[in-house]
């Protein structure tokens, strides 16, 4: 087979990718390990900032987002027995973000990709990419005992962290950087009504808490536990009274409980690999950058690696100008790391810190104590919330 | 003798509420251990934020500081070869620091007092309050070998951190909050033309260096050096060499070297005394805390402190009404660990940390991407760095 644009992974980043270009007439074919079942199982983020949200409607995959996603116009943080309200539309000129759960993006562009007859292959195992310094790179993989070859002018790994992508670059070209938090987040989807309307952010010397949501009928809670945790150590009864104690009492006093419907706990890591392009592969989202989840900049750091890609092989393919592709790497870069100062800094303002001193515990109250007492303040922490400018 | 303020240490902070409270009619008396040659000996901070400039004209002490001192409508910071000017005009709607050394402020205090008929007493050998509890509070002191005794209705300990005020505070009364910070500033003082009309923060992997001054024809610089140096260690020559190595090249052609006619290690450290009262013993200043030098807040907190005081005492001789001097210590240290939040943010965008990994250092230099490309987060940085309301 031949296309034009190979892409590794059936995520939102891959599958937003290869409906972008469909739509512009641009080939590609898109290879996802594992079954559609699967990858619709997962449960993961669901806080979208406006240039994602722009992009899905640029992908005629809008529709039901907007019919059913929620616009939030601000969200909470709660400290010291209260809340108080970040107000994002305030403080960024009219700005929000749209809660809509990463499953729901995925189905709509599953859809989507049906509709148009997208090529989208399903448990393609053994996907290789090779001669990624020549001009001519190609993807080879299996379906069953039968291998399969696909020859494309660019290959774009969006198969995650464990992805085979980021590991075909040679390790002397690559350069990681990590960082790893002392806790881990543990989380549970419920079939309830939410707590609040708009996302609840708690500092608490017991450790973090979220109250978050997919929709009125879904709710998503988190608390920070040790790494040493895991999901068997924690009954859903322990899991509620434990997220209670963690949440202001007029909040903690309108919980409704039930049954989880999942539970998982999930360390915090950041995580960079540069440059993100080596000869015809360029890396988008998790393959090439991890980020905490405080602050939902995980899904939005790929999407906004989708946008430079996007427009860059437009560029490529209807003007022949190349600017895009070169420039790729340091402009994704530029803002994937800006998203990880900023997931840094909520993390850092927000959560129990094992080993942090006494001063530094004062401190980091005085951050928050300093951000409700600023303008600028919550300006900036507003303008990364909903998403820098791409 | 008998006065209704007696005020431990004659450095700007006890002078400055000397003189604004002998203005308002209420009488003090200032007691400092050292002569004054010695106390106007001392090399310190230049940097004065808005209300600080203020309070020393309400002191009927600004004139010499309007005449000789400088406005500064913004600084720079040096980076990668390059100097991005933060405009702290702009950023703040209008406001300024001024440039003015701490020697130069304490002199007019001084001399201030000394027109006045100021009651302000040196080389008073072991100062010491007593029954800080009761409604009758009092010092003793000596001048030579003979005992003097001060009846007040408040003291003010104003002696800095090595000072005798807080060291009366029974220890299970104060909480004291400490951070050290692994290295130091090497400063030199110089007669010679400044490099730069404003200051410019260098941030350098060799280590922070910084351009400042006194006036236009007295420079101050300073370089980031281990804690284990000292100033044996550091010739004039290497101290120039060293310096110019961590300046853009621009900068360091500029430079123009000579002899040093101070130089002195100062380490970094944080530095906080909770509360500021205890019965009639006010703390201000360097006796509750300390910051590091990066952002010029410690003179500065000093001043907030003998803002809210000077408030709080008139309200009490003038009104009658107690609620300043009730309201002092959670009012002042809530402006306080303001300042400490902002010099901790500055010195760790700025310096070398010899245990910072990989990652933190590209954080770190996103910070100063972020920061220029964020009129929020200017705008945060010089309304921080001129003086937060009080």
């Amino acid at each position: 087979m031949k296309t034009k644009v190979g892409i590794i992974g059936g995520g939102p980043s891959g599958l937003l990718l290869s409906q972008l270009l469909h739509l512009k007439g641009i080939d590609n074919i898109l290879l996802e390990k594992h079954s559609r079942d699967y990858v619709l199982g997962r449960i993961r983020a669901g806080v979208l900032e406006h240039g994602f949200a722009e992009l899905m409607r640029e992908a005629q995959c809008g529709a039901r987002m907007d019919a059913e996603g929620e616009i939030h116009d601000g969200f909470y943080i709660a400290h010291d027995g209260m809340r108080d309200r970040v107000d994002l539309k305030k403080y960024t000129g009219g700005n929000s973000v749209v809660v809509y759960g990463q499953t729901e993006v995925t189905r709509d562009l599953y859809e989507a990709r049906d509709k148009m007859g997208g090529a989208v292959i399903h448990e393609a195992q053994d996907v290789t990419p090779h001669d990624l310094k020549s001009d001519a790179p190609y993807l080879t993989y299996r379906l069953g005992d039968e291998p399969h070859r696909i020859d494309c002018d660019y290959i774009i790994g969006a198969d995650g962290f464990h992805g085979v992508s980021r590991k075909s670059i040679p390790k002397d070209v690559l350069t990681e950087y990590e960082k790893l938090y002392p806790f881990g987040w543990l989380g549970v989807l419920s079939r309830t009504k939410p707590v609040s309307p708009e996302l609840i952010y708690a500092k608490n010397e017991r450790g973090f808490a979220l109250c978050s949501l997919r929709s009125q009928v879904l709710s998503r809670y988190y608390i920070q536990v040790p790494l040493t945790d895991t999901v068997e150590d924690w009954s859903d009864e322990a899991f509620w009274d434990e997220l209670k104690r963690r949440l202001p009492e007029d909040v903690a006093e309108g919980l409704i409980t039930g049954p989880s419907i999942e539970k998982s706990i999930a360390p915090l890591r950041s995580f960079v690999a540069e440059p993100m392009r080596y000869g015809n592969l360029f890396l988008a989202g998790d393959a090439a950058h991890i980020v905490p989840p405080t602050g939902a900049r995980g899904l939005n750091s790929a999407a906004s690696d989708i946008y430079y890609l996007y427009h860059a092989l437009l560029d490529h393919y209807q003007n022949g100008d190349d600017t895009g592709l070169e420039e790729y790497s340091q402009k994704a870069l530029a803002r994937v790391w800006k998203a990880q100062r900023f997931s840094w800094w909520m993390t850092s303002l927000l959560h129990t810190f094992p080993d942090s001193i006494a001063y530094d515990k004062r401190l980091q109250q005085t951050d928050l104590e300093y951000l409700f007492s600023s303008d600028a303040a919550q300006t900036s922490l507003a303008e990364n919330y909903v998403g820098l400018p791409f």
